[in-house]
């Protein structure tokens, strides 16, 4: 590697990545019960190559944490509900701890009546969703979750930020071999990949975003302070819309304009709500489930044929050399989270 | 009206609708407890003013019930599965009747269990998917519905057809006026538009489809006779991916590869599975859920204040008039459908 480059980035071992993040969030003042599964999404983000969901991620902790607007020492707790619900109030810390205790309640729901929902609320999610959904699918589970996140995404038609980003999660089970899993914002793109143009000067494509009297606009600047566009036009502001109502008021939480205005420009990570579904493939079909589910590989194997990819091949194929390898992180930004610290 | 205009037009109520389509199903050896589900499809599709899904789609009926790709005097069962599952085995029939025997079943289990999911299996699908996510969402529950079709369109990165274009429906109940409704094809348009414009000659957009080689198309013959593509790019094309697993194997039900082969040139309508999933607010939420879905009308009044249109707002519009003026079909289909008789 020249040493330009080398200056330019530090080299971790996943387990140095596991300190720092443990580091960091022990003295930003999380609770140590958080800490553990908090570390471990920023983990799975470097094993998975995932640049944007590993410990740059830790900046929107630190931001979040001292903004006061997650509780460091949340104790989640299950709520009452019907039979194949799980309901977890997360009183109002990260996400993570709060799915860790509902996973197992949604495994069994989900084998006792063939599907089952997990609603949590009152969370703050800063992270992909993809950890959850394959946290579901490793029990041969069908898995689909989404969350809605802060208002700037326009409704397709619309003038101004309403919907999140609202990504949405899907995972299916493989007999053998990574699961089939995907995960997307319907948005047409990340917020993030706007601030990266607009840092280097760059016009972005058209179709991202619209400026603030709701014109398309190549400028990122214009972009940023009027709203993105959802993908796909009125079918991804359709399915925008699903999810701020799925895992929004009928879970008994906040829309994407709501966790905004709660956030009353801390710029925090999004708070609210967040919904995933899981279906027993035996729950439908019993013993003939198996031979349905390895069924499905001549749909994989058909794509592949055609010179497509998977979803998620890439992330696989960095988890499979990251733990001997290590990763890379951008100096400044190594040096930015020591400097937080 | 213009006499030009009066002439390519018939005026029928929507009760001349129905009996039309009474008589051409009677006509063409429907079962007897068949004919009424199908012929509601029928007139709900006029009644809607989409004209795709109305008389117009008495002409596919005919074709699939000609070739004996349907089961003319299915009786649906339901067969064992876990408690919040429904799973009915439709018999090789239409799905309607399926579809209203599942249901109440499933409606039940939802009440009870806070989610249900309702398998259809081995039936024919002709139809949208609106009729049977507005008869769940008439219960004041949510809904969620897919179902593959023929493989007719090209995985986001591929060269030939392996999707069907893989419907997505929701509906979300609201305490006054109409639901919130969209069901739409996960393909980038319905393969119909590209027939419209091969039989007037003009140009497709690109985005539409690819070639038999692969490459993008303009030529409405060159795009019939290679791939769709999905709407969204990979999003769209993981969506598909998504109800092709979910409401075919999952469900022990066909994939749109399947169903194409299964179809061996007749031209009928494609056979395999339905899933829909049906959830109760009061499931998760208690007494608090009627408090929680009325919020979710803020997001509904934020879309419109914007100038932007909710999904099947026309549907809507359009069933307020037509059960007093009538609708107009084309006078050819009117002759098309005669003359089949």
């Amino acid at each position: 590697m020249p040493d330009q480059q080398k200056d330019a980035t530090v080299h971790l071992s996943l387990d140095e990545v596991r300190d720092l993040a443990h580091a960091i969030l022990t003295r930003e003042g999380l609770g140590a019960d958080h800490i553990g599964p908090v570390a471990e999404t920023i983990v799975a983000g470097e094993r998975d190559a995932c640049a944007s969901h590993g410990v740059y991620r830790l900046t929107n902790c630190i931001r979040t944490l001292r903004s006061g607007k997650v509780n460091p020492q949340a104790h989640p707790v299950v709520r009452p509900s019907a039979s194949a619900v799980v309901r977890i109030d997360a009183d109002g810390g990260f996400a993570q701890r709060a799915f860790d205790l509902g996973l197992p309640l949604l495994i069994e729901k989900a084998r006792t009546h063939g599907i089952g929902l997990l609603a949590i609320n009152h969370c703050v999610h800063f992270a992909a969703l993809w950890p959850e959904v394959e946290a579901v699918v490793a029990h041969g589970l069908v898995a689909l979750a989404c969350t809605p996140s802060h208002a700037w995404v326009a409704p397709a038609g619309g003038t101004a930020p309403l919907f999140g980003t609202n990504p949405i999660a899907f995972g299916w089970p493989r007999p053998e071999g990574d699961p089939f899993i995907f995960d997307f914002a319907t948005s047409a793109v990340a917020r993030g990949e706007i601030e990266l143009h607009r840092r280097t000067g760059k016009a972005i494509p058209e179709g991202w975003t619209i400026d603030a009297d709701g014109n398309p606009t190549t400028d990122p600047e214009a972009g940023l302070s009027g709203a993105l566009l959802t993908f796909g036009g009125h079918k991804g502001s359709a399915l925008s819309a699903m999810v701020e109502l799925i895992a929004g008021p009928l879970i008994g939480d906040m829309t994407s304009a709501e966790s905004l205005a709660h956030d009353d420009g801390a710029l925090a990570s999004p708070y609210g709500g967040e919904l995933v579904i899981a279906i027993d493939p035996e729950g439908i079909l019993g013993d003939a489930a198996a031979g349905h589910v390895a069924r499905a590989e001549a749909l994989f194997t058909a794509i592949r044929a055609q010179g497509a990819r998977l979803p998620s091949e890439r992330r696989f194929a960095a988890r499979r050399h990251t733990p001997q390898t290590g990763v890379d992180i951008p100096r400044a930004l190594y040096e930015e989270l020591a400097a937080f610290a």
